[in-house]
């Protein structure tokens, strides 16, 4: 990693085969806000295939839906002024996960994420647009219903506005 | 595998992530006809997991994915009244996914799929209806759109009508 304050960094204990740092068996997906913008950006193995050369589906779902959530966490603390990791810590999970494959995504490529929240609703459902590239060609898009469902109880003394 | 004539077995040199045989680090999941519906079971490993004791949406959207792939395969054949594994070969690509999370699903119980083909658009466009259950209870859905996207040129001499 790049030394990029990635979102992922403060999700203590996450087990998740996309974004969990501890499952060595995962994706290990790391996303950071740039220029404005949530952008991942991960290097296949040849595991990940699909077909031959190309990155499974089922990969690209994976990494569209953990960034997107990511994104969420994200997003919601920016949006109160509060920097990554500050109480209370707030988790989404996915309502649902719709992608659409343009091309095929090479593997002999890292594959760039880029995504933000399109609307919110009722402070809780978050609607997510996202991006997939590989080589600077848009190879796919989806969209995530991310659904705020856990806000910790801890207080907020440790409140940080961001830069 | 309790012997059943699944239709992955007839895929070989598959390298995909969800469904190919000799892909060790995959989820290698076996789809096969059980009273004219296609199933898959198939047991997750705690790797697999999204939350603690959940298994990961991008691995429920991977079995999707493939098991509706695998089962566009297999209806093409049977609609020739040709036999798994019979010429020529065909392969679909995903053209979309879309998956809809009812409830945790979890890590601790075979995962079921039941899948079938619900249309198809000028003999290459397949729409895929998917239900995703665990212990009995159902826990997530999805839709696939397949396209046959390769048919194989070799000639049709083993052309086997299914029992």
């Amino acid at each position: 990693m790049d030394g990029r304050d990635y979102f992922q960094r403060y999700l203590p204990g996450d087990v998740c085969f996309g974004c969990g740092e501890s499952n060595l068996q995962g994706l290990r997906i790391k996303s950071y806000w740039q220029d404005g913008e949530s952008v991942c950006v991960w290097q296949p193995s040849l595991h990940h295939q699909g077909w031959p050369g190309v990155l499974c589906g089922g990969i690209i779902a994976t990494l569209i839906d953990c960034h997107c959530v990511g994104t969420a966490i994200a997003t919601a603390l920016r949006m109160e002024g509060r920097a990554l990791g500050s109480w209370p810590h707030y988790r989404f999970a996915t309502g649902s996960l719709s992608v659409r494959y343009l091309l095929p995504t090479p593997v002999d490529h890292p594959i760039v994420l880029v995504a933000g929240v399109t609307e919110i609703h009722k402070q809780r459902k978050f609607m997510l647009r996202c991006d997939v590239s590989a080589d600077g060609v848009k190879t796919a898009e989806g969209d995530v219903i991310a659904v705020l469902v856990y806000r910790s109880d801890k207080p907020t003394e440790e409140r940080v506005t961001l830069g």
